[in-house]
C-alpha cells in the first residue's frame, strides 16, 4: 500500500491578494490545493477557516495545509504558515472492553513517540459488553458510559501530551478501533439492538467525525475515525486486526482469533472472511480473576513449572501485582503438566502450592513476601474454570467456522492471535490446553494488540482506510448462538485440551 | 422556483432487520432514502446516528427522516419515529451590525409563525464594522465579539421560542444573512484583512456549518447556512437582497441599496451584478444620533409639517420612544420643505421647534410631555449632519456605479431600498432629501428587510439557495475608496437635494 497518511501537509504559496484579485483567503488556498489535487472536491473545517487569514499573513503567503481523507472529499483541517515546522501527529487508538490504548504517532516520520494504557472508566458501570448495553438502557446511563470512555480516552491523551512534551492542538486526527458496542457508547449511539434478536447495531460505518464534538480534547477541527464494523458483534476492533495481519490481502487460509473482552474469531483470506464472536476471552484479559489485570508493569507474563517450583517474569521485572493474558495461558499449561489441576481444570490440593482457603481451591502463583501487593497472588478453581469456559468458547467458534466453510484446521496456514499479551508467549502452554489447535507450532503466531495495530495502519495509509471499509463490508458473520451445533462444541472443549483426544495427536 | 426547503422530511418505511438481513439501523435508513434519492451520496449527522435506533423501533420501523441540502450530498440532520407530528421548524436570521432579526418559520407551509428583532450585544465594542474590526484585534477582542452575536442570537431564539410555544430542539435549521464582517464575527474568523487594503476577507462562501458548533442553540446537528458574499464590503445580505428581489433572475436595469449600517448598492440585472460599499447608512439605521432606533414599538417612523406644526406616528401607536429610518428620511425632507433647515442642512434657529441648547442647535421632533421617555425627542444639528453625509454617500455610491457601467439614473427601471423602515414611507421626501434621484416615483420601492426576505427564501427552497451561490460569484465589486471620481461626488452630494439641482427638475 502507499504510505499516504490519513491526514496529509501539503506546502503551498499562495498568490498574495492584491485589488485586482480580491478573492477571499480561503478561495485562494482551495485553488491552489485543488490545482495539486484535482480529483476531489476540498471542504474547510470551521477551525481552518479561523485560521486561514493569520496563517497566509503570518506566513507571508507561504502555508501549511493539513488535509484529511474523507472519501469524496478532502477536508482542510488546519492553516499554519509556512515556516510552521511543528511535526504533524496522530493518535491510534485501541477502545477496548477493558483497557484502552492510545499510541501517540508522527504521522510524517510513522514514529511512535509514545504509547499508552488505561483502564476503561466504564468498568464502574459493567465488565463486559453485555452489562454495559444493560447499563446503558438506565436512564442517562448512556451519557454516563459515553463520558466514562470519553474521560479515559483524554486523560490518555493528556499523559501521552505530559511524556512527549506536547500541547493537544498539535495533534490532528484520530483513529479508534473498538469493538461495535464499545464505538456505539463513545458516540453516545444506543446500543440496544444489539443484545436483542437480531442484534443489529445503530451503525456499522462512521462518517469522518470531529474529534472535539464527539468530546476527544485534541486539535479544533480534527477528524476522528471510527473502523467500520460488520455486525453487533464483529466490531470495528475486528476490522482492524484484519487490516494490520493482511488476512484479507493475501492467500493463505488464516485463522484471527481477538482474545479480547469480546472474544471474535475470523477465518479467511482474500477469497472470504467469516466471523463470529462468542463473548468468550475476557478472563484472558484477567476480567472476573481476582488478580486478572492488564500487561501493564508488574503483571506476571510468563509462568513456567521448574525444579518443582514456579518461575515467573513479570511486565517491566517489577514485583508481581497481577497477572496478564499471557501468563494465565501459560500458568494453565503449567498447572496441567505438573498435576497441579487435572483435566477437568480441578485444583488437586494434594501437591505444595495448591490449596483452599474459605472452602475454595487455590494454587500460589507467588508468595505474598514476593509481590507489591503484600498479599499472596493466586488463581482460584472458579477462575480456572472462568478461563476453560473462556477457552472452550473460543476453540468451539473457530470449529463452527471451519465447519461451515467446509474446512478444518489442517487447512489453515496461519491462526494469529491476537490480544492483551506480554513480549511473547509459550505457544506450547497455549495448544496444551485447547486455547489452540493441535497444528504444526509455526503457524501460529501471537501478534499482540491487532486493534491498535490496525488503527496506527490506517492513521499512516489513506489506502489502508478505504481499505477497511472494503473488509468490513466483506465479511460475513455468524450467531453462534443459533448455530445448531455450537453448543456441542462448546460442551466438548470444556476439557483440558478437549474430550476428543484424537484432535491433539502430538501431546500424548 | 420549485419550492422545496432546505430542509425536509421524508416518511419512510422500512424493512426491519431479521437474522438474515442484519444491516445496521443506519444503513437501512440510507438504503430507503437512497432509493428515492439516488442523485447524491447521504451522509448522516450524529445526531442522527444516536437517533436512528429508538426512531426505528417506537416508530415500528417507520420514521420521518429530515434531510438538508448541502450541494453535492444530502445530510440526514434527524431521524424521527413515523408518528411524530411535530412541525418542521427553521430560523431565518437577518445578522445586522446594529440589529439582528429572526423569522422563526414553518418551513413545510412557509408560514413565519413568529419573528423577533434585537439589538446586536456587538454594539457594546463598537458601533459600526470599522470599530468591531478594531476591537476584534484586541485580545479576546475576537472570541468577545463572537461570544456577543451569538449571544444575541440565542436570546432572540429564547423569545422566538417563549412566543411559539416550542422547544428550541423543534428548530432544525438556520440560515444566516449578513454583512462580511458580521458573518466573520459570528463564526469568529479574524476579519482583520477586510479593513486593510486590498480589503480581502477570510472567507466568501461557507460549508453547511453545524448550528450547535457554532453555539446556536437549536436542535442537535442542525445546519447552519451563512449567505455567500461577493468581498470584503458585498456581504451575505446584499446576495439575500438580490435572491429576495430577483433582479438577478430578470430583465430590468435595477438598483438596490441596502440602507443598513453598511449602505451597499448593487446596479445590474440579469446580465451583470456590479456593487460597492460606503460605510454609509448607519444613520438611516439611527447609528449615532441622540434619539435614532430601530423600527421597533414607539420609534417614530412617519413625520410630516401640517399647519405649522409635526406629525408623527409611530410603531405599535405607541408614546414614542425615538425615531427610525423611514421617520428621519421624512424628517429630513419635512424639515427642508418647512424651512427648519436650509439646503446645507443648517438648522434655522428663527422658526418655531427650533432652538440651541448648550449651544448646539437642534429641532424638537416631540417634546417631553408627549413622549415615553419624559424628555425631548430631537434630531441636533449634528445628526443633520450624519444623515446629509450618509444620504451623500448612498446618492454618489450610485452615481459611480452607473458611470461604471455607462449609464445614467434614466436607464434605471427599478430602484428598491432596504432598510429597517417602518411600515411605508413618503418616497417624494427621499427625493427631496436626494437621498433618491428624481425619477418617476413608481420605479422606487421601499422594501423592507431584503436581507431576511432573502434569508427566509432560501430556508423555503433549496433552489434559492443554491442560486444564492451563483449570485454571489457574478457580483464585481467596485472599492468606492480607489474610484477616482467617488470623493467628488460625494461631496457634490452634500447638499439638499444636491449640489447640482438640474439631476433633481422635478423639485423645483
Amino acid at each position: 500500500m502507499i504510505k499516504e497518511p490519513i491526514i496529509q501537509r501539503i506546502d503551498l504559496t499562495i498568490p498574495s491578494a492584491s485589488l485586482e484579485d480580491t478573492a477571499s483567503d480561503w478561495e485562494r488556498v482551495q485553488r491552489a490545493v485543488c490545482t495539486l489535487l484535482p480529483d476531489r472536491p476540498l471542504d474547510p473545517t470551521l477551525a481552518a477557516l479561523r485560521e486561514v487569514g493569520p496563517a497566509l499573513r503570518h506566513g507571508d503567503w507561504q502555508v501549511r495545509v493539513t488535509l484529511a481523507e474523507t472519501g469524496n472529499t478532502w477536508r482542510a483541517v488546519s492553516i499554519k504558515p509556512g515556516f510552521d515546522t511543528s511535526p504533524l501527529y496522530g493518535l491510534a487508538i485501541d477502545l477496548g472492553t477493558t483497557t484502552i490504548v492510545a499510541d501517540l504517532v508522527n504521522v510524517e516520520t510513522g514514529q511512535v513517540i509514545v504509547s499508552q494504557l488505561a483502564y476503561n472508566a466504564q468498568r464502574d458501570f459493567g465488565i463486559d459488553v453485555t452489562s454495559r448495553m444493560i447499563y446503558a438502557e438506565k436512564p442517562d446511563g448512556l451519557a454516563m458510559l459515553r463520558h466514562a470512555a470519553v474521560k479515559t480516552i483524554n486523560e490518555l491523551i493528556a499523559e501521552l501530551c505530559t511524556k512527549a512534551r506536547l500541547e493537544h492542538r498539535f495533534i490532528q486526527a484520530a483513529v479508534v478501533a473498538g469493538n461495535t458496542v464499545m464505538q456505539h457508547l463513545l458516540l453516545g449511539l444506543d446500543p440496544s439492538s444489539i443484545r436483542r434478536e437480531p442484534y443489529v447495531p445503530a451503525a456499522t460505518a462512521f462518517p469522518v467525525l470531529d474529534a472535539v464534538a464527539v468530546g476527544i480534547d485534541i486539535s479544533e477541527g480534527a477528524p476522528l475515525y471510527l473502523f467500520p464494523a460488520a455486525s453487533g458483534y464483529v466490531g470495528g476492533d475486528v476490522t482492524a486486526g484484519l487490516l494490520a495481519t493482511r488476512i484479507a490481502e493475501e492467500e493463505p487460509l488464516s485463522i484471527l482469533i481477538d482474545i479480547g473482552t469480546n472474544g471474535e474469531t475470523v477465518l479467511g483470506n482474500r477469497e472470504f472472511l467469516l466471523a463470529c464472536s462468542g463473548s468468550a476471552g475476557s478472563a484472558f484479559e484477567g476480567c472476573g480473576l481476582e488478580w486478572g489485570m492488564a500487561a501493564q508493569p508488574g503483571a506476571i507474563d510468563r509462568l513456567r513449572f521448574e525444579d518443582g517450583r514456579l518461575i515467573f517474569h513479570t511486565v517491566g521485572d517489577e514485583a508481581p501485582r497481577g497477572i496478564c493474558g499471557s501468563g494465565l495461558i501459560e500458568a494453565l499449561g503449567a498447572f496441567l503438566q505438573s498435576g497441579l489441576i487435572n483435566r477437568s481444570g480441578k485444583v488437586n490440593l494434594d501437591l505444595p502450592g495448591a490449596h483452599s482457603r474459605a472452602g475454595h481451591p487455590e494454587i500460589v502463583l507467588v508468595p505474598a513476601d514476593e509481590t507489591a501487593v503484600e498479599r499472596d497472588i493466586t488463581l482460584r478453581q472458579g477462575d480456572i474454570e472462568n478461563l476453560i469456559r473462556d477457552k472452550a468458547a473460543l476453540y468451539a467458534g473457530s470449529r463452527i467456522l471451519l465447519a461451515n466453510a467446509g474446512l478444518t484446521f489442517d487447512d489453515v496456514e496461519r491462526i494469529f492471535i491476537a490480544g492483551n499479551f506480554g513480549q511473547s508467549l509459550e505457544i506450547e502452554q497455549a495448544v496444551r490446553i485447547g486455547l489452540l489447535p493441535d497444528i504444526p507450532r509455526e503457524r501460529i503466531k501471537f501478534i499482540g494488540n491487532s486493534s491498535l495495530n490496525g488503527a496506527r495502519d490506517a492513521l499512516l495509509s489513506c489506502v489502508a482506510w478505504q481499505r477497511a471499509q472494503e473488509i468490513a463490508s466483506s465479511i460475513t458473520c455468524l450467531e453462534l448462538t443459533v448455530e445448531p451445533r455450537y453448543f456441542e462444541e462448546y460442551t466438548a472443549a470444556l476439557f483440558l485440551p478437549h474430550t476428543d483426544q484424537t484432535l491433539f495427536p502430538s501431546l500424548k
